[in-house]
Parts: C-alpha cells; sequence; structure tokens
C-alpha cells in the first residue's frame, strides 16, 4: 500500500492546524465559518466504514475534540459533521460551526456560494485559538 | 434527564428499518437515493461531542454496520455521512449512498429538490434488504 499523502486539492484549500495522533487537522480557508478538516493518515481510504476499528474510534474522538474547540468560539450555535468525498475521495471529515443566520442557514455549506478567504493575521489567530482550545481539551 | 423520545419529524419523514445496539436506524422516505438516518436513543443530545466515549465508539461502527449495508447495494458508488442537525436538534445521522450522476451530484443531498416518496411495496422490499444485509455484516 501506497504511504499516505495529502491530497492536493485539500492542501490547496487549507492551512495546517495540527497533528492529532490519527489525522492532520486543517482549517479550511473560508471566513465565512469556522471551518475545520480531519484527514485521518491513512493511505488510500474513501470511507469511515473502510477505517479499521481501532482508527475509527481514534477519530470519533477526534471529531469531539475538534466540536469542542470549534464551541469555544464565540457565535457557536450548532456543529455540522460530514463525511461526502463526492469530489475529493480521500477520506476527510468536515467539522465546522454554524449559526442561526449565517450564509448557509439551515442548509448545508457544502457547495454554498463563494468562498472568502481569510486574510494573514486573521487565519493566523484562529489556528493559534484552535490549538489553544485543543490543547487544553 | 428524560427519557429518549423519536423527534416527531425525523419519525414522519422515514420508516422504521431496525433497532441497533445504540440507534433507531430509519429509512429516510425519499426514493432518490438509498438514505438510512441513525438516531442513538440518548435523550437531549444534539452533538456527537456530548455523547459518552462508549457511545461515540459504539455510534461509529454502527455509521460502518450501515455504510456496508448501503453499499451491497446495487449502484452504490459513494457513501455520504452527515450530522447537521441544523432544523431537527435531535442528534442523528445521515448515512446514505449516492451515485454518479444522482439528481444531487456531486453537491449535497440536504436541502435539495423534492422527495419522492416509495411506494409500499417498494420501501418494504428495500427495507428488508437492508436488513438483511446488516444482519450478515
Amino acid at each position: 500500500m501506497a504511504d499516505f499523502e495529502l491530497d492536493d486539492r485539500l492542501a490547496a484549500d487549507t492551512r495546517a492546524v495540527a497533528e492529532l495522533p490519527l489525522s492532520t487537522l486543517l482549517l479550511m480557508n473560508d471566513r465565512r465559518w469556522p471551518w475545520l478538516i480531519l484527514v485521518p493518515r491513512v493511505a488510500e481510504v474513501s470511507e469511515i466504514a473502510d477505517l479499521s476499528q481501532i482508527d475509527r474510534a481514534a477519530l470519533v474522538e477526534e471529531i469531539a475534540i475538534v466540536s469542542n474547540a470549534l464551541r469555544s468560539l464565540p457565535g457557536a450555535q450548532k456543529l455540522n459533521v460530514g463525511a461526502l468525498g463526492n469530489k475529493v475521495r480521500q477520506l476527510h471529515i468536515h467539522v465546522m460551526a454554524r449559526h442561526v443566520g449565517d450564509a448557509a442557514w439551515p442548509g448545508p455549506v457544502w457547495g454554498h456560494g463563494i468562498s472568502e478567504p481569510y486574510d494573514e493575521t486573521e487565519a493566523t489567530a484562529l489556528v493559534d485559538t484552535l490549538n489553544e482550545a485543543i490543547r487544553t481539551a
């Protein structure tokens, strides 16, 4: 089996946040929502069902950790978690914070409108805040 | 804490498939996609992060079991898994089979178009097929 390598499109749309035990954690470069992506570092896997049971248990814990970090941000009212992969087949799990009246509320964010990139200062500050929230979880 | 009771809107849009150890499994009454919903029988929980660690591990295994049942259906090419809950706050996890060129491909199905109810024979046959796939998983 090939080594794990992060998909080019995921890399292009995100910046690195942290390396968790199973997954690489990325911040989607779209300031409309605090939007994180967990990418388990397992090669050639497209579905949660194709992870080992041990990796699935690790993944759901990382979803919980990342969820709690997002909930610590101001304005986060609801979390959305999704593993779609219709465009990018490398298994990746979206975890994002939503609030009533946000740009896509109450619909899903995937495919909604045009992404709005962060400026550098804003992105760096958010990555620092999220890392701190994850470390102290 | 109140006892678990299935949300009225989830009940209205679905038919029962099975009682798994943690979750009630429902079939969405929309023949555009084979679309299942797992509802953990835990009262007053809206987020995966609010389940206990043991329940999270059980949930991700039930996602895998249901995923494999859906993959056994003809034409299933990709699974989509999502916990949104923007409209119905009771924690529920969508697991559905997608294929290239389906009604919403490659976008998400939530909020897409108008649902197309099954006829009775079709729904009963699909529920039987899914139950058989789950039992033999």
